[in-house]
Formats: structure tokens, C-alpha cells, sequence
């Protein structure tokens, strides 16, 4: 790594922890003289004219350089921390939450703190956020579970919570299946939160992708999990209610797609059930559609028949036999890497591999370049 | 009766059997020139010019004179034979079925054959009906019987099918809870059909209304429910399907229900159950508006608060005491019957008729004269 990307990654990494994010002081300050002289003019107290409003923001943290722990604990965890600066940075994807009628309620996240061998840009209109209650009852979880699993089948990814209920639900199924899941955090990266669902993270951290906009270390906290789900929204194509109770966190989630301009789905369920009740009421009110199954989930991310998935990188994987499936999302989107680590990230034996390398060779996917794989562009 | 009033009443009974219900033919032919002139066109075959279609729709069974036995059934059974000439006729719900997009798939009866002491003119906008499928979940029937006498609560009529499963339930809620429910019948009025539901449609015709427009020993056949199925429609301010499958019947009254601008509303379930496939596709596709409770339905009815039951003779009748109730419902609306009637009709004894007679006359409800008590209009 060059001094000048050195120099521009230690700058984004404490511009990332340097406010409570999303802060649009710090967003439009980097916006308007790039993360290095952001960074600088924020940790000297001296601002442009016009960018006052970042010295409040920044007042409680400034001083405090968390900048080398921040980047041990990421190489340690194989964290990276994704900019807009980035190919694959969900610049689309996010950008609906800059508009007038969204930022004032969180804008875009200034970087995103990834954990995972897909690349994020991969997502687009194909993902699908499942979400819900965290008391589900088990009909909620089945469905969670076969929505998941469903939509991985079509080469989705599930974007989710990782909380308990709906959110694991939903998680396991796209695991179970092969599929690409997401699990975005109200807390750092570092965190298992809830502390119950920690091997499920880790799973996720290897075969899906853990996001967060929080720097390593933040606690989980209400106000948090209301900003996390903005980005669930966000990265989805579409979102879909699992369960709701009357003041179910999801019903947040739920208005978030809405806001964006994203379908929203909804499932019902028995109307003697607490946790459908939301559900059922998003969808008599006209803001859900009802989705009874993963047909009219696919439907509602693409109307009319059309796939919206594009001619994206997930496109090329759809189908693939399932041990092929786990090495290409095991190799990272910009790295070679060996087949013992690929073994390792895939939770595969070397053998199983060399066969399913040897599949995607040929099917054109990969590209091997003195004993490192690499993926194709 | 009068012998003028006698010639009508058998010209009407020959009329409601010449021709398979419903028989535009017959109708236009009795618009035209009236029912004794109608009856003897139609028996001596020389119809007047532009009717000759009455012909064809008569011939199998112009020459069968049955007016003898369908007036002995009537009596026996306590069965009148309601007409557009009686106060009690329900023209304005009826005439939805007279609009060129409606009639050519069923138009308005001639008549109907009427069991039961409330007035139908009584039904109005402020009955509900609840149909839905005949193997029918315990959850179906508990939400049928849930919604039936919260609806009776409400002092709405509930009108469903006579049917095993949703319909059954429906008349059972609305009994229990001293409601006025109406059975409408796809066979005579003198056929219990199914046979397991001859008690219950006992019972609905001595508290309830049982209806038809079909003569006496008219066997149940399918393209009589689908007949059938408009008049429930018809009959309620709105349509609530409870539980459907893919292809059961209670898609058809809901078809119904939207064709004649009713508000149609469906029950959400488990998208596990079968039963619940068809009530998901509703809402899903906008025909439907997800109802989850009673309240939903009411607002279903009367939209923005409006009390669409305005005054008419049932409201009078909300909020009696149980006893009060089944008294008022057991004294027919134009005739005086004597306390043993009454007694015999409300299934109370004479004593607890005495009692709930006092309360009425108090109320203003009911007036007495020689022994023969009768409605207070």
C-alpha cells in the first residue's frame, strides 16, 4: 500500500469513528476537500467557512486517536472498511437516503465496515430484506426460514438484523440454502450482538457479509438499531415483514422502504396472533403487499416480469452446484487467494476445493495466477 | 284475504316455479302486464308479442301445477312467499342485480320464499356476509364464529350459505349471541340441505330468516349455489370471506360482491393453509381489504363513521335484554300472534314471554290488542 492510500485509509478510519454516524457535517465536510484534509482540518479544529456545524459534531471524539486500535482489531477480524472512494461501494443503492425527504431522518453512511467475501456491489435491486419480531412465534421463523432459503434459491441475497426471532430466521435459511446473507449491526463489527447469536455472525462474517457503520467497540443502543434500519432498506430491492407486533421494531424498517421508495411486502398470518398484527394492519392500510410466498416476493422486486438483478456478478453464480457456490462468495472481490484459505473461509476440505475451483475455472468465473485465485471480472 | 288478493298470491306461487330461478323472461313478462295476467299467458301459452322467450323458459314445466302442494308446504312450514308487491320486499339491495353488467349472469328473483319472524326489508346495509369454504380449519370456523357475534353485537344481521364449515359457524355466532342471522338457500325452502345443518337451519328459520327462490322440493344443485351465491351478495351491505381455497365456492359470492360495488373484505390465515390461499390472493391482487377483527368489517360497512343501518327497525332492537330479544324476533312484521305463539316460535315458556312482553310494551316496541301481540312501527 502506497504512503498516499495509507495516509487516505488512516483518514477515512477516523473520520468513521470521529461523530455518532450518519453525521452530515462530517459527510459534507469529506465531500467537499476529500477524507485527508477532512480529517486533519477536524482533528485541528480548524474548519472551512460554512463547515462550523462539524466541530459540534466532532467535539466529544476529536481528540481521541482510536485510529491504530480500530485497524488492528479489522486486520484481526478481516474487517475492511468500505469508502465511497471504492468500485464496490453501494453508491446507488444508498443514494436514495440523500434525498431531501430522507437525509433530514439519516442520510448515507459516510464508510461501511465489512466483514465477508462478497462484494457489497453485488447486492443491487436482488437483495431482499426479511425482517421482523425478535419474540417471533415458531410459524414466524418457519416462514422466515423458507422465504430465505427460497429466495437464495433464485440467487437473492437476504439482508437482515441478526437479531433474535425473524432476523436468525432469516439468516439461517440463506445459510442453509448457499445463499448470500447480510447481516447489518447497531453496534461495531467487533460486537456480537445479540451475544446469543455469536457463532451465527461469525458464519455470516465468512460465507455472507456483516456490515456496520459503527466503529469497532460501539455498544448496541435504541437510537442505533432505528439508524441501522435504514440501511437494511436501503441495500434491499425490497423489504418484507415477517412478523410484526403493534410497535415492532420492523414497523420502522417497514417505513424506511417506504420512505425510499422500495416495495414493501408483508406476511400474514393468523389475526388471533400479537406478532401479526402489524403485518396485517401495513397491509389493510395499503403500504405492504401481502406475500404469501417467495413468487409474489419475486415479483414484487421485479414487476412485470423483469429482473432487476441485472447483469450483476451474483447473476453469473445463480445456479451453481453448492460447493462451487461457497468457494466463489469465499474469494474476495479485489484479492487472490490460496486454496487452503479459501478451504478455510468456505468450511470446505482442499480437495472439494481443487474440484469445484476446477468447475468455475471452466465455466469462466475464476482465474488462478500462481497459486492464487482470483475471480474473474 | 280477499279473493282479488287469493288470485294474485296463487299467480305469484305458479309464477316463482314456472321457469328455473332466476328467469328474466318470467320477470319482464310480469313487469309488463302483472302477475295474475303473467301466470295465465304463461298456462295458456299465448304470451303478448316480444315475450315469446317466456315461452321456451316455461315450456318443461308451464302445464305441472303445483301452486296447491307450494302453498301447503308454505302453510305447514310457516313459509311466506315474498313479492316486489310486499312492503317487506328488498328492492334497493336487489337492484344491483338488475345492472346490465349483472344481469345477464343473475339477475333479480321474482320472489322469495321466506321462513323466519324478522322483516327482510329490516336487513339492509347493516348485514354482513360470512362465507367461505366448506372444509373449513377450526381457526375459519372460530374467526367465522368471532366475527358472526361480534357482529350480532353490533346489531348487524349476518347472511351466509347454510353451508357446512364458514357458513355454519357464521349462523352459530350470531344465534348465540341473540343476532338476527339469514340463511339463503340453493335447494326449497322445505329441503334441509346439508342434512347434518337441519336443526341449525330449524332454528334460523324460528329466529332467524330463512330465504330461497327456489319453490318447495327443488333439489340443492351446483349451478344453484353459484345462483345462490349472488343473493348473498345482494342481501349484505358487505362480503366477508373467511376461508378459501384455491377454487372454493366462496370466490364466486366474492365475485359477486365486487360486481355489484360491495365492499369485500377477506380473512388473512397461515400461508401454510390451504384454506387461506384463496383470501391471500384477494388481498393480494386488491380485490379484497384485509379484515382482522370486527371493527374492520363495521368500518368495511360504513366507511368515515357513517352508521349505514340508519333508523331502521333493528336498531331499535340493539343492546335488548337476551329473552327481549328473542320475543321481538318471534312476532312476525305484519301479523299479531298470541303469547303461546310466541312461546313456541323463541323456544321460551310462556312465563319468560310474559316478562319480556312487559319490558317491550315499556320500550314502545310492541302493542297489544285482544290477546294478539304485534310490532310497533
Amino acid at each position: 500500500m502506497s504512503d498516499a492510500d495509507e495516509r487516505e485509509r488512516r483518514a477515512w478510519t477516523y473520520l468513521a469513528g470521529v461523530a455518532e454516524p450518519p453525521s452530515a457535517a462530517v459527510i459534507a465536510l469529506v465531500d467537499a476537500i476529500g477524507p485527508v484534509d477532512a480529517a486533519d482540518a477536524i482533528a485541528s479544529r480548524s474548519v472551512p467557512r460554512g463547515h462550523s456545524a462539524v466541530l459540534g459534531a466532532t467535539e466529544p471524539r476529536y481528540a481521541t486517536d482510536t485510529v491504530d486500535a480500530d485497524l488492528a482489531t479489522c486486520d484481526r477480524l478481516g474487517v475492511r472498511l468500505l469508502t465511497p472512494a471504492d468500485d464496490d461501494w453501494p453508491a446507488w443503492p444508498l443514494s436514495a437516503l440523500d434525498r431531501a425527504t430522507t437525509a433530514a431522518r439519516g442520510g448515507r453512511p459516510l464508510a461501511l465496515w465489512v466483514r465477508g467475501p462478497a462484494p457489497l456491489g453485488a447486492l443491487g435491486d436482488a437483495a431482499v430484506a426479511l425482517v421482523g419480531s425478535r419474540a417471533a412465534t415458531s410459524y414466524g421463523e418457519y416462514v422466515a426460514g423458507r422465504f430465505a432459503s427460497g429466495l437464495a434459491a433464485q440467487g437473492r441475497a437476504v439482508v437482515s438484523g441478526g437479531a433474535y426471532g425473524i432476523d436468525g430466521a432469516a439468516h439461517r435459511g440463506s445459510l442453509a440454502a448457499g445463499g448470500l446473507t447480510v447481516a447489518v449491526l447497531a453496534c461495531g463489527i467487533d460486537r456480537a450482538y445479540p451475544s446469543g447469536h455469536a457463532r451465527l455472525l461469525e458464519e455470516i462474517g465468512v460465507r455472507g457479509l456483516v456490515i456496520s457503520e459503527y466503529p469497532p467497540g460501539t455498544t448496541a443502543a435504541k437510537h442505533r438499531f432505528l439508524t441501522r434500519n435504514r440501511l437494511v432498506a436501503a441495500l434491499s430491492g425490497a423489504t418484507i415483514v415477517v412478523e410484526a407486533g403493534r410497535r415492532s421494531g420492523a414497523t420502522n424498517t417497514a417505513a424506511w422502504a417506504t420512505r425510499l421508495g422500495r416495495p414493501l411486502g408483508a406476511v400474514p398470518g393468523s389475526i388471533t396472533s400479537a406478532t401479526s398484527v402489524g403485518t396485517h394492519a401495513m397491509i389493510a392500510d395499503g403500504q405492504a403487499t401481502l406475500v404469501a410466498d417467495v413468487d409474489a416476493v419475486a415479483s414484487l422486486v421485479a414487476p412485470d416480469g423483469e429482473d432487476p438483478r441485472g447483469p450483476a456478478p451474483m447473476r453469473s453464480t445463480d445456479g451453481l452446484p453448492r460447493d462451487q457456490f461457497r468457494v466463489i462468495e469465499a474469494i474476495p472481490a479485489h484479492d487472490g487467494v490460496s486454496i487452503d484459505e479459501i478451504a478455510f473461509s468456505a468450511g470446505l476440505r482442499s480437495d472439494a476445493v481443487r474440484r469445484a475451483l476446477a468447475g468455475l475455472d471452466v465455466a469462466g468465473l475464476v482465474d488462478e495466477d500462481r497459486g492464487l485465485w482470483r475471480l474473474r471480472r
